[in-house]
């Protein structure tokens, strides 16, 4: 039996490979591991049979077996610990890689998604423009870290790692924005992730997903 | 050579623990490992030492002689692997376990900490009660869904884990709102955290530099 992982029966970002099963999916192709997805429509993702795998009625949940997990990052971590390919060997490098997972899904996305949050809902109230400067200044700050501990590696922690896979998939949250565009070397660096042929076959595995729907 | 962590030298919470030092200072007494702290100022925070040691400039991080982490839950999960008493011995466990650390750092801190920046810079504009309405929602979303799963369990999953501790701090965020209150079975387990002997030592060591503080 292979893994079986939910995703969206209709993304709302169209198969830009921005709801988060991408960050599951690119790291089952870093590693080898073959899996089946089930899609799930927003209705059935609060309804019982979904809520007993995810107590807050998201998508991406991983099942293997007994073993049910959910949280895109936790399921990123449990199969860099059980496969090949995106830790580190030595135990200092593999804590170091999960520094940067957990720096990734909350010093850095927590700003950008906040910015996200305000632009869907906010963008037409009286109070966008003032609030839309401080969220950007919130989001630059951390870019500007971040930028500065990157500076000309290539990788956060010498090689590729489940850090280096869970900072690309934040930042490409910004693609849209001129924000990630003020750091050149984070543009680089996420350049540098979305070339890695697993990250391509994730891509494009999510976005078949995008274009069966518009055929149907 | 005793582990070193770094905590606030003037902590704005005032010692009321909601600094994330206290995450770390909870882990280690769990596992009863002792340790030092260097406090730093907020000077200190964005100059040279310390972002060798953190990037973005904040607060704890933990070295262990080659080994320096930044993210405080990056340094529980560390803590958990290599000591016993935070990960259940199973590795399913470990990986639910793992999930709800995830869990609580991002689907359910996210809202809150949205929420505390809105009513700490917010505050006085003209906005502040639309928005504030709408914060207090998405906060109560992710409690609900919380308060479903842990239903009349002592813990999210079996024995206290890395999970818990992650969980009943990010909640404890809320002590200054009525939303917490609002889902009894949530408060007992946040009680029930802070009633561990081992939250109890962490809190009266932060505590204490904040009492230093005001005799000197």
């Amino acid at each position: 039996m292979l893994p079986i992982i939910t995703a969206f029966a209709t993304s709302p970002d169209k198969g830009r490979g921005l709801a988060r099963d991408m960050r599951v999916r690119w790291a089952l192709e870093e590693v080898g591991q073959p899996y089946a997805v089930k899609l799930v429509s927003f209705a059935e993702m609060k309804q019982g049979e979904h809520l007993a795998r995810h107590p807050f009625g998201q998508i991406p949940t991983y099942e293997d077996g007994e073993l049910v997990l959910f949280e895109s990052a936790a399921i990123v971590l449990h199969l860099a610990e059980t496969h090949e390919g995106l830790f580190p060997a030595d135990a200092d490098g593999r804590a170091r890689a999960i520094t940067w997972m957990f720096s990734a899904q909350t010093t850095v996305e927590q700003p950008i998604v906040e910015r996200e949050q305000a632009i869907l809902v906010e963008r037409d109230k009286p109070w966008f423009a003032e609030r839309g400067e401080m969220l950007d200044e919130r989001v630059r700050n951390r870019l500007r870290a971040l930028s500065a501990r990157l500076g000309t590696s290539e990788w956060l922690d010498g090689p590729f790692s489940a850090g280096d896979l869970t900072m690309v998939l934040v930042l490409r949250r910004l693609e849209t924005s001129s924000l990630l565009g003020e750091f050149p070397n984070l543009v680089d660096y996420v350049a540098r992730g979305k070339a890695r042929p697993a990250y391509q076959r994730a891509y494009d595995d999510q976005h078949a997903v995008f274009t069966a729907l518009t055929k149907s």
